[in-house]
């Protein structure tokens, strides 16, 4: 902080004591405020969080969608729901196409012999048996590619090496992730025979970074990897001395009959149980990593709160669900417990997950009015010792595990988390669980069951809420 | 710096500049001190280091002994000596068996199938073809190893894993390395029938790095490899809940008849060339990153300080000469050279080597009593920019590349790097030509530069200094 703001907020602090003294601060709080300071302060101390994040990674392993490490995980999750006290336990099977990685290798082939390191795209198709092999296009820039005529890529191999922006909200991915999504039909529309992109992260490591792909229809399906940031950054450097040759192998199955289970469990709500707050994390994760921070950690944080809730004496009047979300990395979990629930909308009165690893939460963001609503008042107050600051902009999009609920109405907070070494990580073989440092991850924890509790023991409509009341 | 010492600093300047004001100070600098300056400030905005660096991790890639990379590499190290304006290129082949990688997999078996990142030590005998299985004896100590029975490892697979010290000198490699270097052995007595330790590392990730071991003789020869420090950890938790079970499969092959290259270059010394300055670095690298911090750094730094000497006008009065070892990652080099050079150690002046990435010296250690020496009196003026200490300690052991010298009885200089960075990737994929910091690199050529000219330009004889002159 500058002495500049210093000054202010100093001077803000003694305008604060003048207007609303300790004492009367403290008769004005809620009801609710002693429950969820004292849930707050013992999620700080709270062992739960990582005990189910170490177990998760360490007893089930990775959990793609279709594969026995996700049979294994549905089976852990009803068991973890089960020993901590949760009640109403369902498991909710949905149809979800799987895709397999197969044996995947690629090489430098001119101006001499060198092995790269990838990874294939989620629901790339496999290369032909003998893989393929082809002259490099290098585009800096996404945007280069789509600057590049139809036919210009005939029997090339397009390879983008854009880089990813490191943010704290996250924002980078974004950016860079379409490169990912959407690059490999881009290089197909102008002819290229296959693609690749460096790897969507902030980290400057050879081990690559997977994530799902999109074919847009009608357009050749070509096979599509990941390079390590340093071979996308060798390869740029090559083709700018000379013509560079690439071979690329890769093999991958798809099952369309698969499917996959959203797993939920209830802190069931003392005097209002119909009423139901939606909390989770995904289930699934990919294949290369144990998914410790993506995200077995949003699963323990959410359950891990949802938990010290449900060890109350009493209940809050509202019911607290945890679902486990079976399938984010192929998509489809959301809107299969959208589908499956769509006649208890109504009931669901706000959705929330999370899903961005276990660092620290800097800002809470929820539905817009919700901030001058006066059930909420205190949660400044409780969010202040974590050093989080209750957001003016209301939460935008929650993310893709309640995208289903989202779009079907439901109203959404967000709790953000900072993503400055998340990308780091994230979808590569090093999202493993010594990535994950216990006290930020209670921080999580901490934030949320106050946060919780506060709406739990609430009886705010956050649909209702006058739409002017504040941002 | 704590406020006490910051004020004890001031202290000791106050007191200096009374004993010794500015004017005096200059009078009393030696001839070659300008020069020294001049090259020093010229080294820092340079760009030969980056190009040579940049030049042998793209144009050449890896290079282990006997592979095509180091063929590549010994055509490319002549053609820098010429254009750089080097003198008296000499290429000195020696015999040197090579070791080379095929494929290699590991995965735990039970309790549940999970691929580990692993990677084949350097000179491991391969497994048999099927590959071995066994239950695992996790080793929280290399200590632990050292202290179980005879015969108690009989039909498993011993695993080591110790964690490596970060530290700025090093040391911590030593501590650590013996796992890597002897744990093969030492598990073999003990009757298993595989080995596996924690990568030699300090980083947290799951490429693995690699390096020679040696097998004690009169044992059986047991395959090993490196985890990554994740599996690691994995396999340290998976252990402590149960029975845990891995198959590995190792390929290489061994050439006992390939061949190595010394190959060298002078800056001729002006009026006593026969006196000859030796340093340099490693040519060779390991097969899995493309060898930028270990060792094209050692290479770009030493090479780029002796052709700015070279650029002078004038030379100063001795030779010199810059070595490029053609086999420290497998051992041999510096010892052929010592022994092909054997009627000649008494010509060589002192022997240095950089073989510790591109991160900043903060040290130089001499041979003992140099320190007080008047020919370097001015060594401290010329680092103290660079904030590089001259060390009291006398430089114990100047590095595998000049150990041949140094044991024929050649003094050794030594110039400190930080290797609070290098060990999270040496020997690993990660060593790559982003991991090098260009203003860095340009700090390691100005230290060497400055300190050359200096040696180059005096009729200092480190043989021949007093022993008690200082530490």
């Amino acid at each position: 902080m500058s002495r500049h703001l210093l000054a202010l907020a100093a001077g803000i602090a003694l305008l604060s004591n003048i207007a609303s003294p300790a004492a009367q601060a403290q008769t004005a709080r809620q009801p609710a405020f002693k429950t969820a300071e004292a849930l707050r302060d013992k999620a700080l101390k709270d062992d739960t969080a990582w005990t189910v994040v170490e177990s998760l990674t360490t007893d089930v392993g990775p959990r793609l969608v279709g594969s026995p490490g996700m049979a294994r995980a549905k089976d852990w999750a009803v068991k973890q729901f089960e020993a901590l006290g949760f009640s109403n336990i369902k498991v909710e099977e949905f149809a979800k196409s799987s895709w397999t990685r197969g044996a995947e290798s690629a090489s430098i082939v001119a101006p001499y012999e060198l092995p790269l390191s990838i990874i294939g795209l989620g629901r790339t198709v496999p290369t032909p048996k003998g893989g393929v092999e082809g002259e490099i296009v290098v585009f800096d820039a996404y945007a280069d590619l789509i600057a590049a005529p139809e036919g210009s890529l005939k029997g090339k191999i397009a390879v983008v090496v854009q880089p990813m922006t490191r943010t704290q909200d996250g924002s980078g991915y974004g950016a860079a992730g379409i490169a990912r999504r959407s690059g490999a039909s881009e290089a197909a529309r102008r002819g290229a025979i296959a693609y690749l992109t460096r790897s969507i992260s902030t980290s400057d490591l050879r081990s690559p970074h997977t994530g799902v792909l999109s074919y847009t229809e009608g357009l050749p399906k070509i096979p599509a990897a990941a390079l390590g940031v340093p071979d996308a950054e060798l390869l740029q450097r090559l083709a700018r001395k000379g013509p560079v040759r690439i071979r690329m192998k890769l093999e991958s199955s798809v099952d369309e009959k698969a499917v996959a289970w959203n797993i939920s469990g209830d802190i069931t709500g003392s005097s209002k149980p119909e009423e139901v707050i939606v909390i989770g994390g995904h289930l699934d994760s990919w294949d290369v990593g144990t998914g410790a921070i993506d995200d077995a950690s949003g699963i323990a944080i959410t359950t891990a709160a949802a938990k010290l809730i449900g060890d109350l004496p009493t209940h809050p009047a509202r019911t607290i669900r945890v679902v486990m979300w079976g399938s984010e990395e192929s998509g489809g979990a959301s809107e299969a417990y959208a589908e499956a629930n769509k006649d208890k909308m109504g009931q669901f009165v706000i959705a929330g997950e999370s899903d961005l690893g276990a660092d620290r939460i800097y800002a809470i963001q929820l539905p817009k009015g919700a901030i001058a609503a006066p059930q909420l008042a205190d949660l400044p107050a409780l969010m202040a010792p974590l050093k989080i600051i209750v957001s003016r902009e209301p939460a935008p999009f929650a993310g893709s595990d309640t995208e289903g609920l989202q779009e079907a109405g439901v109203p959404v907070m967000s709790l953000r988390q900072s993503a400055l070494r998340y990308f780091d990580l994230h979808h590569s073989p090093d999202d493993t669980l010594d990535k994950i440092d216990p006290a930020q991850l209670n921080q999580n924890v901490a934030a949320w069951v106050a946060l919780l509790y506060l709406i739990a023991d609430s009886d705010i409509d956050f649909r209702a809420l006058p739409a002017g009341a504040a941002k």
